[in-house]
């Protein structure tokens, strides 16, 4: 390709409206153009990036037996009234009625199509285990649309779908396809963990995301420092501290503290070390057994992070998580926040396991500007329960036995499910088993967002000219820069030769054929981040050389012209 | 790929649904299914065939220098309101709201997409000519979806677009273009033509559509038989007949015709030939000067048919036409529909060409059951205006001027247009010119309709054992088929052998490994319309050969086992 015959499209200044690194060198490198809130047009630079990660996803896929198909964008209600989806999804859900008023969706994912074909087409075991996919458009109306491509409407993935006879069958495939996402992940050359995940709205019991690392990521994973163990924040257990809870040595004493709402306060005003003090959080749950709403308590010491999915497991709180209005909670205790605490609570009161091995702590006294100094278990508060609702944090064991956690960031691009029957059983998706009798199918589903993978790579191979693609997803693989072009003969010969020879080859070259000064064309293959850079100079020519330069080493090789491809070639594959 | 791991889906009887071949073949062959009204899934088989056209027609796209791009399917209402189609666009546009309750649309077509882009990036005239180009989902709310993918409301279409800074520029496009549609079409191995087309509410001057030949084509081409002249029946010129026009030789003479109120009647009943006759037909227009609506008549031969976009390009017609109802007929005229003719009338009268020429003729007479004959132009009808009206027929004189016109049918594959300024001017889509100052860019758009050309592909090439695949878009290059494949080791082991070759040598074939009779095997290669089966039976072991059948000729060939892959690779090349 020559960039006189290519919209190259970069930017000099960085896009005031974009706050990551990846949205902003996706704008500046001509990758993306914003048409709309979440809605991006594809330049010619980021299509050719795209692609190039849509068929290393297909390849593994191929490998790993699933099948491709392609199904609509545009679904109908009564297939997602069917599995229940349509009351249960947000707004996320674009909605919309055709000509005739006949309900339909943008489909953001593809379990109710693909539940719905299978039960059609497949009739007996013999046809199973299946794994169906597609590399599709999907659409989400995101409440707040951000980060480019990160965070889009519409969005390009790779949807696949697995049916099966057991449990044990899902699971072989299951780790199949775990296995292929790990042999996607490495082939596009990023760093990446498959992550222990939750299930959340798709269903199902075993799930793993897999994020590339980068610290700009959404999302906290911990891991252990002395296993493979790895898990996003949400999910990863904070286990019981191994030390047993010491003895009370204090007397439970109240004291004033009309300048302390939070815990920082009372560090700075009243010198109580937050990991002596715990926050006493009031969520709605049904702890009476007729089922009326009511209040509990949440208690984790009070340097930790409550973890709303754990807390939200647990039998008495209810499910999604609500903090509790003010309001109430002034009727029930007769204090405000910010002086709460577990001594003389009538409510039902969770306890995290962290919080529990404390003694002689501090906590609100539920009462105005008041807090208990020496409180201890047991003594001062009796009936509560003990569970984990905290979000784990650096130091603490790792729940495999082995090593302590680390927390990295990471950007979620691929989620595994093992569905189970949750669709299968609400679609009535069977077939005949062995026995001649009808049986639902166990499912799983495998997901890959192929259009944030762009962006992901991005977030975690940069610097501050640009973006350092890998290889295997850049848009070209090599720019030729010749210097002063139009003041010689010899230069333009000699890059035409080797463009035409590289091509030849089967390099995928970028001609900067442009009337530019030569820094304008560095400048701009280093911020659209092509791997390597052929200079041709007259100094060089005069010794029959050319320059290659390597855009993530920064190094920078004299090759003879005589075998310049070839010690391109080596070079790459180096 | 082997038949026990794919799904295959072929079905036996011909859904009752579809109305035309390729709807029923694209169903048994299982290569798509209705997910809803004009909504389908693209099965493996399918997808495999849409992919080698969508291949086929991006090389070609790249090899005329036009740059692949990607917009989004979600376009916003503000840039169709700034092109004006936001209300011009019929129900065929999907709109909806977002959780915000701004508006959008479903992609038909990307001109105020592209344009907007265009405008932005898009700064010199040296930047131009560029041709951009997308393969895509497209959306249109058909109103009465038919005929399987032929007219899906979810489609794949390949869509370009050209800016220039002259006309001259774009005409070299388009040309350019033209010529890269015919190398698709080569390529697919189909039997297409492109023909003058008329442009529709896309805009433009000219224009040209890629038909592909086939019975049940929806439009109807005008070929000449003495040069390449192809038309859209709707564009093709009727030309003037050469002879003059008879001398009057019959008094004007009132009949009775209380049987008669068509032209077919007139023929039954009172042995009136319907080329001696002519029919009225009255529609709405704009005869005053002050433009008051009024109604207009215009007069064609009794064996001719109206063409509506000829008639409505009269100044005088209202355009899009519409019939007078009834009720302002006998109003204006004293008899209803059935007895009218174009004596006496008070109305403007445009006469078609061929009616024009016509003496002593017969119509009706403006009274109820009664219809002149003898009628003679000048003589006994003053005041009228004659023009191209009527479709042609077979046998009229070619508007090149060279051979007689034939017609054919077949089905709109493509399109190409030249915009002119049409959008370019409502969006203010200008770049400087050489002089500095600013100009309007004039655009081209260049449409395929990907998914489309399956179903033209299969209209075209189909017989009542299934479907005919050209070789280049063909689900699979070969079937191999083991016969009784599981009461032998001979066979498997050869089957696998040649399979594993065949793979190796690039060939992309369907190993059909059931456990199936030879009859069923054979049936179904048939039906999903493989262009090779490889029959692997016991008799021709024993002599070191397997057969090679040629789905298209129905020949049989035996080869030697030691050379089957040449000799198959030569088969597909002959």
């Amino acid at each position: 390709m020559r960039t006189s015959q290519y919209i190259l499209a970069t930017l000099k200044e960085t896009p005031s409206d974009a706050e990551i690194v990846s949205h902003q060198l996706m704008l500046r490198a001509g990758m993306i153009r914003r048409v709309a809130s979440g809605l991006y047009t594809w330049l010619p630079s980021g299509l050719r990036v795209l692609r190039k990660v849509e068929n290393i996803v297909r390849e593994e896929m191929d490998n790993a037996g699933a099948i491709e198909m392609l199904m609509p964008v545009i679904q109908p209600a009564d297939l997602w009234e069917e599995s229940g989806r349509w009351s249960e999804f947000g707004p996320e859900l674009m909605r919309f009625t055709d000509r005739h008023n006949r309900e339909f969706a943008l489909g953001p994912t593809h379990e109710e199509v693909i539940t719905d074909f299978v039960r059609k087409e497949v009739n007996s075991y013999k046809q199973l285990p299946l794994t169906l996919y597609q590399v599709q458009t999907k659409v989400r109306d995101e409440r707040r649309p951000r980060f480019g491509v990160m965070r889009a409407r519409e969005f390009t993935m790779k949807d696949a779908y697995s049916f099966h006879m057991s449990e044990e069958c899902l699971n072989n495939t299951y780790q199949a396809m775990h296995k292929a996402y790990c042999n996607i992940f490495e082939r596009l050359g990023l760093d990446y963990r498959p992550v222990i995940a939750d299930t959340g709205s798709i269903g199902g019991s075993v799930s793993h995301e897999f994020h590339v690392l980068a610290e700009s990521g959404e999302d906290a994973i911990a891991f252990s420092d002395g296993s493979d163990y790895a898990a996003n924040i949400e999910k990863a257990e904070a286990l019981a501290p191994t030390e047993p809870r010491a003895d009370a040595t204090k007397e439970l004493k109240a004291f004033p503290t009309p300048d302390a709402k939070t815990i920082e306060e009372l560090k700075k005003h009243y010198g109580v070390k937050p990991h002596r003090s715990v926050k006493t959080l009031i969520v709605y749950g049904s702890p009476d057994e007729n089922e009326q709403r009511g209040l509990v308590a949440l208690v984790i010491r009070g340097d930790h992070e409550l973890n709303e999915l754990k807390a939200e497991k647990h039998p008495l709180v209810d499910s999604p998580l609500e903090m509790a209005k003010e309001a109430d909670i002034i009727a029930a205790i007769g204090a405000k926040p910010g002086s709460l605490g577990p001594v003389g609570l009538t409510m039902p009161i969770i306890v995290d396991r962290t919080a529990n091995v404390m003694a002689d702590f501090v906590a609100g006294a539920n009462k105005d500007d008041e807090h208990f100094s020496g409180i201890n278990w047991d003594r001062d508060v009796t009936n509560y329960d003990v569970a984990d609702i905290r979000n784990i944090v650096e130091g603490d064991p790792s729940p495999c036995g082995q090593g302590t956690l680390q927390i990295k960031r990471g950007v979620e691009v691929g989620h595994i499910f093992q569905l189970g029957t949750k669709y299968s059983e609400a679609m009535k998706a069977g077939v005949l088993n062995e026995d001649g009798k009808n049986q639902v199918m166990t499912m799983g589903c495998y997901g890959v967002g192929v259009s944030r993978i762009v962006a992901a790579a991005i977030e975690q191979n940069n610097d501050k000219y640009g973006i350092i693609w890998p290889q295997s997803i850049a848009p070209f693989d090599l720019a030729i820069v010749p210097m002063n072009m139009h003041k010689s003969h010899r230069i333009p010969d000699i890059a035409n030769s080797l463009y035409q020879g590289l091509k030849d080859a089967g390099v995928d070259v970028l001609f900067d054929d442009r009337k530019e000064r030569p820094g304008v064309m560095f400048n701009d293959m280093e911020l659209v981040g092509v791997p390597f850079t052929l200079v041709i100079g007259e100094r060089n020519l005069d010794e029959n050389k050319v320059e290659l330069k390597n855009r993530r080493t920064g190094e920078k090789l004299m090759i003879d012209i005589d075998t310049a491809i070839e010690s391109i070639k080596a070079a790459m594959q180096a």
